[in-house]
């Protein structure tokens, strides 16, 4: 396995790693470039002078489904001391969705930025390196590059992307995501030779920026308080007559949407947050029951994991994210991040602030590429939350479900509100709606729920 | 939303749930019938009365490739205190196998018995419930079971399994498998409300049964050293005078047979072990050289994870299983099991005695279904590990490789081998050999496992 480096550059390249192993910095290194097979080449080639302990490749695979390809690619950012190699990544996906229309491709451009500011600001570095070349040069090069055999239909080969339209759509998002602190290195494609000795060169050059730690440093960002909050005004107390009767018709309704939804290929994410013995738990079952159970799994929300500890706080939530045309019912979210963390004191001031920003940048990017994203508040009064605590205290079957924390939080009710308050007014927005549940009366909540679910998907699906 | 069971029988299955979740025992509740529709329908009808934190649902999707299909079912076995919901299995699978040849079936059939004797005595309850219809009931109840739609070709609605067919072999297939601890209940499908009551009746006479914990002892086994163990008179040192060109040969070879392995939809697994120092990370790095890095991953198997350690202990491998056509590597493998863990006493005698027969159904299992797994021991002797171990502690970029662990392991050399000649000779079978592997010379040892690679992939895809 002779390496195509020469002995100093392959020495440099070690060293370095070495010092980033050591610094436990998560690195992105990603590859764009107009042939696929021009950067699998170059990730081969390089692999032979990578260390390969903690280094993860990853190809985004759209075949399985546009509104599934982002949460892919953030399963696979990279743990503390872990470098994860793309070959592609959401560029590629962000040319797929181009369309000629230059509000879209701002809306790339404005996702992506706020992704990589996300991953930034939690400690991902990350370098971006774009493969140029003209058209004859790529016919020319594609020799070299070919590998020796006559199968070229299985994933192995099939270049997801389409060479015309990233040649025409690239220059314009390359330079809307030129930034600062993750700007773009492009290289001439070559010979194999020159090129990946270029490509070890810039990774040298740009993990030597990472090490010296002035990235870490971002904008001071506060939340801001920009949207209506439904809780305002909200009458808790609802009529729920004619439970039964409507229950029975939106159950049938949901039954059909999910046939619709599994039809499309979208997928449909329902995110429900509100106060301890709101009912959720009684919610989150009741709209399962309408459900055909091969189409969705519920994910609860428990204390992260040492593995989700090594990851950007957003990862755990990416994992549990549905695939093509199913459905993830989340008993809690990643709005813990709002409330009980800055709350408790399990993040920072400065991270609570950059929160609601980077909250909306990830539902932002969830949506635009088809998931339909409902959020739920559960709210309830503070007398019928006790009147609900001490049922389930004297319920043998149920004493279960109440904890000292229960209790704990409930002392905090009004520090709680506040920040339920900002949470929602900071992260109502247009493409990830809040839906405030009047919630005293458990039979009207769970219409209102249902109603809210059926109302969405028949205005995304029909 | 009105429960079909009796207010009774509701209490009952409520008080057995909180058994079964305060003793933490994974529990496995599978069905299997004729009808798709009738199994879907009558769990979801359950659901209503299951408390449902802890329990997962599991749909095996065969549509991703028969390869890869047991991965899954073995991915979504319980943890402690989760009971898994199987709407079809195992059992579905090996239908689709059967081909009318009685060697096949008989196959079949034991590698259940092997699967589910792992599960039993690695603490996992298995209730098994067949739907039991005659042709005519099935045409007639199934108006009552189905929906009330007219898009029926969704990963939904979809039925994998053939209906005849099933009803052709599933007797003789469940006859095999009745076995003392998980013997089958087999329900006649009627109305819906009936069916749901004998399935929550079933369900609570199991479970109390569970609880009685009669089920976890199985009869003692022992280690059985009866294959041919091709350490022995190993010549450990080996010319690599060829090695540029026969590498070189090798590399294009294995590049050609993984774009026959990704078109078959079959899945390679390469397990690597060896002494400390013996070269392993080089071999792995020198084959993926070959490879495309679209097609295989390679696992490095660290200390387990408190979710791992909450499963049966082979759970931890199914999870890095490749997907159809891809290749995963595992950097040591589940033969900790009989090397490390009984040394270091991570598991008990009676474990470490079950392991090679646990391990061979395991691999079995992967292989009927079209995994091509190959087992490399990478052999050196001691004066030669010592050398590596030497030149490791003097290069201040490798240091990092060398552990006391390393020197602590070196100095039970005797004792490992012991248990390593006991792990081959008695796992060391036709369907997934082990290459023993002679590394004192580590370029011969890099194109003998090549070679090995090469001639096994030819063998089954040419």
């Amino acid at each position: 396995m002779r390496s195509l480096l020469s002995d100093e550059l392959d020495d440099q390249l070690d060293k370095v790693q070495t010092d980033i192993a050591a610094s436990q910095i998560p690195i992105i290194i990603l590859f764009e470039g107009g042939s696929g097979r021009v950067i699998s080449r170059v990730i081969n080639e390089l692999d032979r002078n990578l260390e390969p302990r903690g280094i993860n490749y990853f190809h985004p695979d759209v075949t399985g489904g546009e509104a599934t390809a982002f949460a892919e690619i953030m399963k696979a950012t990279p743990g503390k001391g872990e470098i994860s190699l793309y070959d592609r990544s959401w560029y590629s996906l962000a040319v797929e969705y181009c369309n000629g229309d230059d509000r879209v491709m701002e809306a790339q451009i404005e996702a992506i930025n706020s992704f990589e500011r996300y991953l930034l600001d939690n400690g991902t570095f990350i370098i971006k390196i774009a493969f140029r070349m003209s058209n004859d040069d790529m016919n020319e090069y594609l020799k070299e590059y070919r590998p020796h055999t006559s199968i070229h239909n299985t994933f192995l080969s099939v270049n997801h992307v389409d060479r015309v339209k990233f040649r025409a759509v690239m220059p314009q998002i390359l330079e809307g995501t030129d930034t600062k602190r993750a700007p773009w290195d492009i290289i001439d494609v070559k010979g194999v030779q020159e090129t990946v000795e270029k490509t070890a060169e810039t990774i040298i050059k740009r993990m030597k920026v990472c090490l010296k730690n002035a990235w870490t440093k971002s904008d001071c960002r506060t939340i801001k308080c920009c949207f209506p909050n439904p809780r305002k005004d909200l009458e808790l107390d609802q009529d729920a007559s004619d439970y039964n009767d409507r229950m029975d018709e939106l159950s049938e309704e949901l039954e059909r949407l999910q046939i619709l939804l599994a039809a499309s290929g979208r997928t449909l994410v329902l995110g429900f947050e509100g106060w301890d013995a709101a009912g959720k738990g009684g919610a989150i079952k009741h709209i399962c029951h309408a459900l055909n159970p091969r189409g969705y799994k519920v994910a609860r929300v428990k204390a992260p994991t040492q593995e989700d500890n090594e990851h950007t706080y957003l990862w755990r939530f990416a994992r549990s994210m549905p695939d093509a045309g199913h459905i993830t019912i989340f008993d809690r979210t990643w709005y813990g991040r709002m409330m009980v963390e800055p709350i408790e004191g399990f993040c920072t001031e400065e991270e609570y602030q950059r929160s609601a920003e980077e909250i909306n940048g990830f539902e932002k990017v969830l949506t635009i590429h088809g998931t339909i994203l409902i959020k739920f508040w559960l709210d309830i009064d503070k007398e019928t939350q006790l009147q609900r605590f001490n049922d389930r205290k004297n319920d043998p079957l149920k004493q279960w479900k109440l904890t000292d924390e229960d209790w704990r939080n409930r002392e905090k009710w009004d520090v709680y509100e506040k920040y339920i308050d900002t949470m929602i007014s900071s992260t109502n927005t247009p493409y990830a709606p809040w839906i405030a549940v009047p919630a005293n009366n458990k039979k009207a909540a769970r219409v209102w729920i249902m109603e809210s679910v059926v109302d969405r998907l028949k205005a995304e699906l029909e």
